[in-house]
């Protein structure tokens, strides 16, 4: 079904917002939108302007790049965590993810991203030379690098590793191998020839 | 994955507000929102004060009951439309699924909704006497029930149908058969024993 021809500009305009965001074509834009027009007006005035405050209010922490309301974000200013090991992410979302693991107590790094000539992204588009300040001033013990197993994560590990080579501090990423749940037979030799190489002892992994 | 501790109000309240809309979860929501941050000021005010600018200024045809950005809609005030056949329809979603078949040149008549007493909704909830007034007095000769197959949708046509009644003016269905492309063994009992009742002569279909 086609839904063109709207009968109002208002309504066309709605649509199309919702539309520009990903996954939401224009017949889904179009039921939002006149699920919109059943609320309140005050809800909707509360629906729009929360986006708007998001974008114009946000702001970043100053140390780890993390998204948060004040200048420095509630895990770096967290007394608890240990200050000597730093995860070192591409986005706001992998701390998010990190954290849910309730496996990591130390504190973040936001990169912004991972370097990738293809799309113009280069390191010093990225917040690499604040990392360093940190590792130098901060008295840092670990880097752990978590980025994405693609071929840019990689790049931008190992030009983070050179730019820590000197100061003194242990560099570690994080193990691949096959995903926990997954059948041996679906995973691709890769990961699964990386998961042979890096083989844990058996006492350990089940100690963890 | 759970992303339950979100590290700034600001994005809480837009991933909250994101999932208040019907088809969105927590995690389709601040991917959006995590999305919005990604662009420029401006496109983002544009995003919010649509959906607001929808809900405060949209307008509703006098006539029809459409929404509009005019007193009377396009289709209302378009010269070359049918003035003599009214189309029932339940919402403005139905107007334009209606207009997409291109079958129907007549006017409409949007009522709001159907009769339901378990949603608590009576018939003076619809726009059922400025139905009757626009037959009465606009010289309508047909009058197009199009509302859903639903006992609702039926009690409603009979409603409908009783306050029409005495005025002079044709009242009609939309037909319920076996939809074009459906198989016959999976069509249920009550729609293909409708079929069967309310056949069509052949000569007639094919020259449809």
């Amino acid at each position: 079904m086609q839904y063109d021809r709207l009968p109002s500009t208002l309504l066309e305009n709605a649509v199309s917002e919702f539309s520009r965001l990903p996954g939401i074509g224009r017949k889904s834009a179009l039921r939002l939108a006149l699920h919109l027009l059943k609320l309140d007006k005050e809800d909707v005035e509360q629906f729009g302007n929360a986006f708007i405050a998001l974008r114009n209010e946000i702001q970043y922490c100053k140390v780890c790049h993390n998204i948060s309301d004040t200048e420095v974000c509630s895990i770096c200013s967290n007394k608890q965590r240990d200050r000597q090991t730093l995860c070192v992410v591409e986005n706001i979302k992998d701390v998010m993810s990190v954290e849910n693991t309730q496996q990591f107590n130390g504190l973040y790094h936001v990169l912004g991203g991972v370097i990738s000539p293809m799309d113009g992204i280069g390191p010093s588009d990225l917040n690499v030379d604040s990392l360093v300040g940190r590792v130098a001033e901060d008295g840092v013990k670990e880097v752990i690098l978590a980025l994405s197993p693609t071929m840019e994560g990689d790049t931008t590990n190992f030009y983070i590793y050179r730019k820590l080579a000197g100061l003194n501090v242990e560099v570690s990423t994080i193990a691949r191998g096959v995903a926990i749940g997954d059948e041996l037979e679906y995973a691709d030799e890769v990961t699964l020839g990386r998961s042979i190489l890096n083989r844990t002892p058996f006492k350990e992994s089940i100690t963890k």
